[in-house]
């Protein structure tokens, strides 16, 4: 609990006084005014977080946490809960989605075992060994995981994202866990009060039939653990997940290493939506990559009343959808650091320059 | 007029066969069904313009088409029309945002004098000087510019799309041109017979009553011309513009040779649509960025029957929007060449894998 209360007390929101240099910047900038839209809101972004003009983005690392759910026993998921681990084995391999589009974006993918229900010992230092317990126990019975648990979960997060700060300009989230969505949807439902129906889609493609069920389920489990929603740690261990503990921890961490953070789809923005209740002054530091087609990820947006970059319908998860977002960030960054001022380029109507 | 009747008949419709080879593999990958959504829809278009399960992206090549309006005299821009030319150095020493976003996505970007009302002769080759005339004339007042004038618009962009083709995989347009906005609000009025306050807008920043000036003025061009919808050179002439055409070209000398072209904004826009009313064929390659701020745009959008990969409030044009999305083929392309099945990966549940 030490580091996570430490972790929260560095925390501090963007310099005020670097967003508005940069605001000033882009003014003097060759194009009518803010004809470049949010990718200039990106850019002051960056520079209030990274407390610069120049912005740098170059070296990405996305953390995928891995974990396991014990909830997959009540049939939530039509996926087996080995493919956990056989994607670890992708991931490594470099043949999964965040693999591929990673390696687009320049960005390294780090794989954390937090909780996958598998020896993964083998896999040696091709991913990073922080198991705190092979899966959690089924939320539909019980409490998920201890709050211990849930602490040590955040703090992995916190201690991964602190630690590779020195050699990382943006951090990336990104999960993997069969059955995942099942306490992502469960803590939308706790921390925001809306009814189940609205925080449980479709996902990956299940029948009316098995939504029908999976609400169920989640609700039986809200039922069981009664999770007290002004207590953001107890809804975690309660109906959470250790690989949504730890990327509301990567989040904590990279925020207090002030870096921003390409915040992914549905699962990530679950952590997300711990890492701001715990502490709101993060939230200015999340970019949201992308609304997935997961309908309940709209609903996490807003209450945390960010706009997502782009929206491709995608429902993978992996950090997926951050990796592709990526390269936009890249262009806000190099507007700041590389676009000539009226000034330097000699272009009448400084302020007047309209089409 | 030959130039344009030959390729209108070199164009057919992307290869179905490659289209449906391109989903079945996607099906293969290790994901749920589709989970990349619309990455995936844009992995298919590229199979099937380029034939290929393997496509490429690497080789990108924006062509600015760079053209003034005698429009302007009417006081629908408060920019003096001066800018063009100043804009044009400006490109070429990198400084313009579409230099800064065409770096970051790899792309060139060619620079066309096809009707820049200023002597660009001192740019010597860091241009491609194709100049049919100094500017359209005062479209309030009579023709934009002679039938004859219109056709070579267009004959220049595919001139230029079809010679770049064979060391270009993927096309994306561009334009320059103060007060252009005017003649595209009036191609999509006529073209769609959409009033003209809903082809209008502020644009990057006029008054409620420069917006009402400017609808008056396109309003008198209409009138006074009466460009027949029905012929759409007609109304290029009539109502159009020198850069507007030649972005037209481009689309069209593009698909002749299977390629695919990023359409940028508004002005972009209108390019297209005078490619799609001579081409329907060529709407399949046309790949379109984003939806602009321009409130016409999304109208165009729809006639087009097109999504846009961005909407990020963007209305600088000259290709800046294309740029910022080509990242996105880029990431399409590479999940069709690169991404594990679940037979090399020996992940369980193909068909059947879900979070």
């Amino acid at each position: 609990m030490e580091l996570l209360e430490k972790t929260l007390k560095q925390i501090t929101p963007p310099a005020e006084i670097w967003r508005e240099k940069a605001r000033q910047h882009i003014l003097t900038l060759t194009m009518p005014p803010w004809a470049l839209g949010r990718l200039l809101d990106l850019a002051v972004d960056l520079a209030g977080i990274q407390q610069t003009l120049q912005p740098e983005t170059r070296r990405k690392n996305i953390i995928l946490m891995a974990g396991d759910h014990g909830i997959t026993e009540e049939g939530v998921s039509p996926s087996p809960k080995e493919v956990t681990g056989q994607m670890i084995a992708n991931f490594t391999a470099g043949g999964a989605g965040v693999c591929v589009l990673g390696r687009q974006a320049g960005a390294a993918v780090s794989i954390v075992d937090i909780g996958v229900d598998a020896d993964l010992s083998g896999f040696g230092d091709r991913i990073l060994h922080r198991k705190i317990r092979r899966g959690t126990a089924n939320f539909a019975r019980g409490p998920a995981m201890s709050r211990a648990e849930a602490v040590r979960a955040v703090e992995t997060g916190i201690e991964i994202a602190q630690e590779m700060s020195d050699r990382t300009d943006v951090f990336g989230t990104g999960d993997m866990g069969i059955g995942n969505t099942s306490p992502s949807s469960a803590i939308l439902s706790v921390l925001t009060g809306l009814p189940l129906t609205e925080c449980v889609g479709m996902g990956a493609g299940l029948t009316p039939e098995m939504v029908k069920h999976k609400v169920e389920v989640i609700a039986r489990g809200i039922e069981v653990n009664r999770p007290d929603r002004n207590d953001t740690l107890d809804v975690l261990a309660k109906v959470g997940g250790l690989e949504i503990g730890g990327i509301a921890g990567v989040i904590l961490g990279a925020v207090s290493r002030h870096k921003a953070v390409v915040v992914d789809g549905f699962i990530s923005t679950a952590g997300a939506m711990i890492a701001a209740k715990l502490c709101p002054a993060s939230v200015p530091y999340m970019i949201m990559a992308h609304c997935s087609a997961e309908p309940g990820h709209r609903a996490m947006l807003e209450m945390l009343g960010k706009k997502p970059l782009l929206e491709l319908g995608l429902r993978l998860g992996e950090g997926s959808g951050g990796a592709l977002a990526m390269p936009i960030l890249d262009s806000a960054a190099a507007i700041l650091r590389e676009m000539a001022t009226f000034q330097s380029a000699a272009v009448s109507g400084e302020g007047n320059y309209r089409k």
